[in-house]
């Protein structure tokens, strides 16, 4: 079992609202770090954005979830106090969450057929970091 | 350390909105391995479906889950372009999430008193998979 | 690459809903383990609280955060069937999710400038406890 450095990958989001794909990123690190077998925990440092893992096939389903969130968590309310005015994309990062497991077996992701892993941004647009930990188990190099 | 190979666990759901409750699953798992210490990472490899740990004391408490959530995101809405009729489940799977990791200590599952762990069929019925990678720390055999 | 024994941490809540930062908490378990590289897993053995990563710089950021989730979950729904009075409590609780992952660098806590990490009491006032367990990579005694 070894743990490998801490990554970072920039993300740059051009949209309040928006969820761009990660997949390859991660499959990257997974065939340049030679990991046949072991988890990445994908971690999102930031209050106003996140992480998920959903479809990657048809991008209205981006839009759609996107457009529901928003309903759920307009950008004003008449009850908010924080002045900054993102008290919406504060609420929409706690509901999808900070991080995600994604794990590798044979030298793939475990990923279901249409699944892509997803940096949400809910307050850009900006210039965000995704960090990638890697925990490998075993090396594409060992027997 | 040891990780132990990726199980894949049959779910067949029967509603289009239900939670099914794998906690059984997860401690045969924890029983046929002989696991010690170590952790269950439960993955849903669906992007209508999710994974979460919640009351398993009163079956109404799924009910009001399930409701409140059709509620805030209901089947139909004008502005979604998803020709699927499923942009509910994505979002509903976002906002519960793919994955959750379950402690093992002293040979079992560490719940609280009322926890279990479901697998939230949200575009049902179908037949599923839940997938559950074990990280072992000891083993019963250990001493 | 080294389990440590699993810690229970007393979290006293004084308000049906309400967010508590236990970042301090998790950074003197780092300190006294003495974890130069590792994960913490944060886990909350309750089916009516949660845990999350989010903002720690304006208290506002919470008062928003909760008051949103209450007016996206009231306590009360003509439809949910529950005696206790909770469901919203449970909703929320999926919602946000029982669990975070927070890695350890260099050793400190690997968190965004305004990141701190919070238990969410969603049915409160109560005496709660929140496990942690340490796996720690290197420990800040090795060379």
């Amino acid at each position: 079992m070894t743990p490998l450095p801490l990554e970072t990958h920039k993300v740059r989001t051009t949209s309040r609202n928006e969820m761009v794909e990660v997949t390859d990123h991660l499959r990257q690190v997974v065939a340049r770090r030679n990991i046949l077998e072991g988890l990445l925990i994908v971690y999102v440092p930031h209050t106003t954005a996140a992480a998920t893992i959903n479809e990657n096939a048809d991008p209205d389903v981006k839009h759609d979830m996107l457009a529901k969130l928003s309903e759920l968590a307009p950008q004003r309310e008449r009850y908010y106090r924080h002045a900054e005015g993102n008290s919406d994309s504060h609420v929409k990062s706690a509901m999808v969450g900070q991080s995600v497991t994604v794990l590798v077996e044979g030298g793939q992701l475990v990923l279901g057929r249409w699944q892509g892993v997803y940096f949400c941004e809910f307050d850009g647009p900006r210039d965000r970091e995704l960090f990638v930990k890697v925990v490998m188990f075993r090396s594409k190099g060992a027997d």
